[in-house]
């Protein structure tokens, strides 16, 4: 089973997919918990590239291809081989996140991406938890956080209003595999709903 | 005007444009000489991914995506900028090398080269110069030069024979755009050759 979890930045996923990759570890399954940008050698490279330095330092098109190739090389070498040996892979952001910080956030690249993904990635998770949540207490927590790694954070609050807009129309375009989960109240309570939806 | 010089690692491309762009200085043209991977900030930190390292670092699909982004950054922040105030640019190589290198020889790839050239960048230069030259005499010359930008030298004579088989045949695909040039013999007599063709 592949698993992704999307949401803006700040919303709990880093934390709500490894509470989630233990919970299954705790019933005995193979759980590889991963993430985007990131997630093997060559795409954590790329990462650096997208997640550091300043907002406009990418136009919406080039960061689009960058995000494409570190998911390829993320889904050849980690995501494809655990899956073919039956483990379960859960991934902190896949596909949906360039369909909504490039496709619809940044630019109206959405066809673009659409076209992209379909000639270089093709594959979907089985499931997608989009943790839903208020953009200025994300931000908050997201620029308590730290670190260089706030790139996306720089763009600030009307694009993060953006962003939790875009999030929760793909769970009314795709609803047999998204399901938005309120991420509001304690870790536990969210991830409880998570399971429960699981 | 934009120009595009091509073909196998050592063929003297990088020599041979910096010669016809001085040439068009000297006349009392504008020139930007610019190369691929990069041509612009962020293209030349692409550049490092693709040129170092081992030749299995990335698949062939992953390498194009990353080639196309760096395209995408070296034709909206240096080509184009250039060519709108009448500049005439010179590249050591475009598209046409990704066609070749990814499309034909690493892999079987010119179907998705194609539709991500089309998707993406879609330019293509007014004329290309194909230096056409014994891949053993070009290797020699490449692993001379040293350094360690020599992923794609490290892949051997035989991938530089299937190379040179590649840009041939691009000769007779795009008979309009594409030249191809003798590099045998000297420097001079290279660049004699090229601006007769001109």
């Amino acid at each position: 089973m592949f698993i992704s979890f999307e949401g803006i930045d700040g919303c709990g996923k880093t934390m709500q997919s490894a509470l989630l990759a233990q919970a299954l570890r705790d019933e005995g399954r193979q759980v590889v918990h991963t993430r985007e940008p990131g997630g093997s050698k060559g795409a954590e490279e790329i990462r650096r590239l997208l997640v550091e330095g300043h907002g406009e330092r990418w136009s919406p098109e080039t960061e689009c291809l960058l995000f494409t190739a570190a998911r390829r090389d993320h889904l050849e070498r980690t995501i494809m081989p655990a899956l073919e040996q039956g483990q379960t892979v859960i991934t902190d952001r896949f596909a949906d996140s360039t369909r909504i910080y490039q496709g619809a956030a940044r630019a109206d690249l959405r066809d673009v991406v659409d076209r992209l993904h379909a000639l270089m990635i093709g594959t979907e998770p089985d499931r997608t938890f989009i943790l839903d949540i208020d953009p200025e207490i994300a931000l908050a927590r997201g620029n308590a956080r730290g670190g260089n790694e706030d790139r996306f954070e720089s763009l600030g609050l009307k694009f993060q209003q953006k962003l939790a807009t875009g999030f929760r129309s793909l769970a009314r375009e795709f609803p047999q595999r998204v399901r938005l989960i309120d991420a509001s109240g304690t870790a536990d309570e969210v991830a409880a709903r998570i399971r429960a939806a699981l």
